[in-house]
């Protein structure tokens, strides 16, 4: 799952207004679909993820947290995206190795002013994505790398425990 | 000013509520008071900066947003905490010497449930505000650092640079 | 046992010399040890270390690299540092809370230019280390924070993993 | 210049042998050759660098620090390299957009068991850098990301300020 930190950074690249229309591209556990679907209260959030244990755990999420907007949609993108209306705000959590094609995609979809925001915890994934985003003429790309400690306590103290840093890629359809 | 990414973990670490009171001390520019603002619009931000220069900086802030729940007090806190309303939330930007009395008092102030934010960037304020929020029994205190990494176009090329570390301190009041 | 890329920088901290003696409080498995071993080749390294297994481990370590100038000392700072001949370069990986008696003792033993290097992976270590230091009035104080991150190949990817942070604080008798 | 701590970490990478033959290909102003050249004592270092302001540096360099077997390369690699004599270890701290051609060329002519370390400060690099060694089949690759916080003082406080983080590859000839 993806840790608090980095999924309070995650959505606020994404600038969600309140009627959007969210793609949430391999969802996993749901966590950023269910912020999204709290963020965008008069919007609709489509959680995408293709393992259906995975498929189980965002229900139960959006369950927990009552957010009544998120529709999960069990498959693999990019094919899973056929016929999902059109997205203001899309993020990439996984994309089970079609990425250059999934943001071929979403840049098809996206209306201009359209966002755009892919989490990369392995180079190979950071790599595509700025290749593609850059290929594709996204404006205003960033890319953000996330690293945070929190501390444990150990006794009376307290050590400092790192989390895997991420990077995250965002940018603008034109 | 707070970085973007800092201050985003750092707003979320205080779980604003529609109508919260918040006191923003040693507000800055005014970067938190404006988000925070925006957050409880339904509430009051209370913007405390000793430096006058700052001041100005925060109210041409909340007019370029169109907060108008902010209001600014010039003065040094503890003192100039005086007077104000109680406050559901807490952040410390900024302490001038004085954050063991400052976090004394927040405490004093603080309902049950009310929630610290401070934001350290000195060794010597982590420190103090970790002695202090654990003498004063606050509850699941946190302390996150935040190290962020930003590309820079040079060229075709993505340099990475780094942002300074910040140390988020947060606590809950028993 | 401290990582190797935190190793190579507090060894590089002490500016160890072919002949010097060297202290490493609180030495683990003996990792810094064998290192500054190599480096003082000519000197003598004493390895005190408390706990009864990690005393077997830097026995088995100082064997396996042919290091015959460790000696291994078992028992805890700052009693074990009596009778051990005067430093020219102390490393102090583990206190066990006497941080600051071992800091003075060390102070007290360490001839002009000698050095002092701390590691710190909790925060009461840092604070502590870096307060007393001060206080005895070290010269040329640094704290230094290393954050490293690792790749491991995930498939055909290679996914950052981070390591905890470091914090090394190093300094030099006046 | 690279900073201390990189720079140790990047040395370490090599492990560095007394006799040793080393390239040190976009050298900048010569931190490293200078270190690999303490390091290498009786072997032989070639300080590679296409720009003629930075040679006069690493000239500078090497005399102060007495460092008599550094010979400067004035010139851009791949090119500058023709001729020399056949290196047990390579650092790459600059490639002027050559980096692939310039691997290509170290795969060549280092022996079984020689070492190869890339610093990468931008994306491109660290992508190029994994990719060609990858495909080169180098042997024990590692992909190491430092980054490095001190504290500089501020009155009587101790600020934490970052470096900007650097990517290490190294790898071993089969």
């Amino acid at each position: 799952m993806t840790k608090a930190e980095v999924r309070t950074v995650t959505l606020a690249k994404a600038r969600l207004r309140e009627n959007d229309i969210v793609w949430d591209i391999g969802a996993g556990t749901g966590s950023i679909s269910v912020e999204a679907a709290l963020a965008a209260a008069a919007g609709q959030v489509y959680a995408i993820e293709r393992d259906a244990e995975a498929v189980g755990l965002i229900k139960n999420n959006t369950d927990r947290f009552g957010t009544g907007n998120v529709t999960v949609c069990h498959g693999s993108a990019p094919a899973a995206l056929d016929g999902l209306p059109r997205p203001d705000r899309v993020f990439v959590g996984g994309s089970g190795g079609n990425l250059r094609d999934i943001i071929g995609l979403v840049h098809e979809r996206l209306p201009e002013g359209g966002r755009l925001v892919i989490n990369a915890v392995v180079l190979e994934t950071l790599t595509t994505a700025v290749e593609t985003v850059t290929a594709l003429d996204f404006k205003d790309i960033e890319i953000t790398q996330v690293s945070v400690a929190k501390t444990a306590e150990v006794g009376n103290s307290h050590m400092f425990k790192s989390h895997n840093p991420v990077f995250i890629i965002s940018g603008e359809k034109k």
